[in-house]
């Protein structure tokens, strides 16, 4: 049995490591959407973009046909600290549940920001600075990306500003002074620093603050401060282009050990994990190579792809962005209070919701406290602490391990593990407590949010 | 230049791992002296030591001729899952010094216990699983032993008691969630579970604690419930044989490059980390077969190796527990407010103290602002966030190659990078804020706690 040969961790040499990013979109017969302004509803142009966006980014951004971006030598080399991520085999995992499925996940948190938004935020900081940018300007809600973001720049000596949503800022006082050490400049939005948040205090001082609210203030900054742009960490086709690296690298790992998986899972929430996942498996099932099953988990709470309509509709709930033709459950939604910070979003990327309207991948939902056991269950033999958002991969992966041991069927699984949860600690211990609350959207409410959905067409 | 084929990275392949820990006491000619029973000052027997400790590892504790402890095939399964740990070549902290000095460091902190200690961790689980016990009881100050324990126990689903210094327990939810987690049960010390924890309260309910009263409970508990023993994270010699691990694993893979070391630096609190790295080392140099420059590097506010005097010293405030010969300040001893709690112990390792005696090796102190000026140049640079234990060692690197910049000479620098700094975002904000201590204990004070000494001859 070859089997027998496959390490509990595989990492490619540095020489092994991809060259050039993927781009699926090359490969799709049905594009993605094109945003639209949000002002005329006509397609955004590249001048409109160039404001907000870096020049090669927006290139990036519209490019759907070039399969393969090269990737900057100065980007290769700082993702040598921390890449390749390790492809593990969860040969403890599948002993513990006595599965005859094979179980690998490639995991993404071995840095400090703790997941794979650095493999995005480096790339957007190095087009910033090589277009002789003083900086760039973020919202973060639960810290991740903000602390991604932070790093790289932190990296490559460029200003950071980052509108970190108020209640996140007062309950997450650890990562912001992760993003601190790394010389960021950290804001609670709603804040006086901008003509909307100043608005938004004035109407209610005590605002705790919204993702939306934070999007506008950070895109608010960038616009009308020479020298600086705005940068985002997930659903746009630039960053499922840099995220391609963790499907590339998984499938080199996969191909070097003559392993095909089966069933490709991840977690979505704006997509940005998942879309670089299953990006080169995607394309080999597009061009008709292969066949992968591929399923999308996303929060009950937040269900965009099993409850949501596939429709355009804006980006933020401020309604200030372009508009994204997308599974949503409309601007307006606002998930019940939900642990996975990264997935409480109401759209999700253009492109993965292309694929999913095609039939070309699944999706599927799950409930937090089942996320949570899952989640522990993964911990107590895998050793790693997952972030909540990863653990939604963790859950399906281990129900389809599963009814593999019903059927006797050596499928081989794969799937995202995006993070760790070092600094979710709360949400674990809410869990312990049996103080985690299992809130699923009723019909209405949804349909409520999305009576409101913008009319386009 | 052969010098450009280093990766930044270089992880060993499972079969290049090591399959024996090394026992440097072997090759001491004066051997590290041995541990007395406090009631009789008599070195302390098998027998009696049996009674506290796992029949493997006081074997292991008091042989000092074996050089090679085969690592059982369940450990070596287990280190699988996050070692190898990468020897990481810091070229971006190089260029960053503009030094000619070549600089390497053993990383330790991806796992989620966040350091070296999970290679004892589950080495001493596992000899209690193996003789049929049912439990470990532990104290824990920072909580990174106490983690890393819970995960072992959690993995070969044993009994784990962590008794964790109260204030530590309030202070720090997170780390007793992490340990919840792995199933173990964290309670507060003082408690009311132990005589001794009863006694304590009854004459100060208010206490917030202390690791000597958390060790006396501990222990207690071991000693009373049949099939429990007590395990311990630090200063013993059977940790340092589990923790050559690190030296051994660094060994292997510069050697595989043609690489020697000219300086190698470690952090030291109890020894357990810098005893495992330059385990191997010292033994070519006890050996006379090669010379290394080593730097023990402590807290200026607790300098056992530096300020402290070579003298039989309990291991514990409580002095309920063996006295060992070694570098000390006097069990009394408490260490003004440091944020590295992994380095405030009033002792140090008898093996490490016996090197330092001999003149084998060097230590020298740094202050506190010193140490987290250097931990946050180093995060901004090679990206990891450091714990504030581990940046001890960062700094005196960067100090020694900062010199090498100066005389021109090329030398390479290993250092220990022990773990990671997730859980002491508290400590780096007291830094950003200028809040951050830097006392150092006068000569009055240790003299003081000096003259407490047991008096042994």
């Amino acid at each position: 049995m070859s089997e027998m040969k496959i390490p509990y961790k595989i990492y490619l040499s540095e020489d092994e490591m991809p060259k050039a990013w993927y781009n699926l979109r090359a490969d799709m017969k049905n594009k993605p959407a094109p945003l639209l302004n949000p002002g005329t509803l006509q397609p955004m142009t590249r001048e409109e973009l160039d404001g907000v966006f870096c020049d090669e980014l927006v290139k990036q951004e519209l490019d759907d046909t070039t399969p393969y971006f090269e990737i900057p030598q100065e980007i290769r080399d700082f993702y040598k600290m921390y890449r390749p991520s390790p492809l593990v085999r969860a040969y403890c995992l599948e002993a513990a549940l006595g599965t005859p499925a094979k179980i690998y996940y490639k995991f993404e948190g071995n840095n400090t920001s703790g997941s794979h938004k650095l493999n995005s935020a480096i790339a957007q900081a190095y087009y910033a600075k090589n277009q002789g940018l003083k900086g760039v300007t973020t919202e973060t809600g639960a810290g991740q990306w903000g602390t991604a973001l932070s790093m790289a720049c932190g990296y490559l000596g460029l200003d950071c500003k980052v509108y970190m949503v108020k209640c996140s800022y007062e309950q997450k006082p650890f990562r912001r002074e992760v993003m601190r050490v790394y010389g960021a400049s950290v804001t609670p939005s709603p804040s006086p620093t901008t003509a909307v948040g100043r608005k938004i205090l004035e109407k209610d001082p005590n605002t705790t603050g919204s993702l939306g609210c934070a999007i506008s203030e950070a895109v608010e900054v960038a616009t009308s401060t020479p020298g600086y742009r705005y940068v985002l960490g997930s659903v746009l086709n630039q960053v499922l282009l840099h995220q391609s690296i963790i499907g590339l690298e998984s499938k080199i790992a996969m191909d070097k050990y003559g392993v095909k998986p089966d069933i490709i899972i991840g977690c979505a929430g704006g997509g940005s994990n998942l879309g670089g996942l299953i990006a080169p498996f995607m394309g080999e099932k597009l061009r008709g190579e292969a066949d992968y099953r591929i399923i999308a988990v996303e929060p009950a709470s937040c269900p965009s792809f099993t409850r949501g309509k596939f429709a355009y509709d804006f980006c933020d709930t401020g309604m200030v962005c372009p508009l994204a033709k997308m599974y949503t459950l409309g601007s307006g939604f606002i998930p019940s209070a939900n642990h996975a910070g990264g997935l409480r979003y109401h759209g999700m990327s253009s492109t993965l919701s292309q694929l999913y309207h095609d039939g070309l991948m699944e999706a599927t939902s799950v409930k937090q406290t089942d996320v949570f056991e899952a989640a522990e269950r993964f911990a107590r033999v895998e050793g790693i602490l997952p972030a909540p958002e990863s653990s939604h991969a963790i859950k399906v992966a281990i129900d389809e391990a599963l009814k593999c041991k019903e059927t006797g069927e050596e499928k081989t699984i794969l799937f995202g593990l995006t993070g760790t949860g070092y600094f979710d600690l709360y949400a674990y211990e809410a869990f312990h407590d049996g103080k985690m609350s299992d809130y699923i959207p009723t019909d209405e409410e949804i349909a409520r949010s999305l009576g409101q959905l913008p009319q386009v067409d």
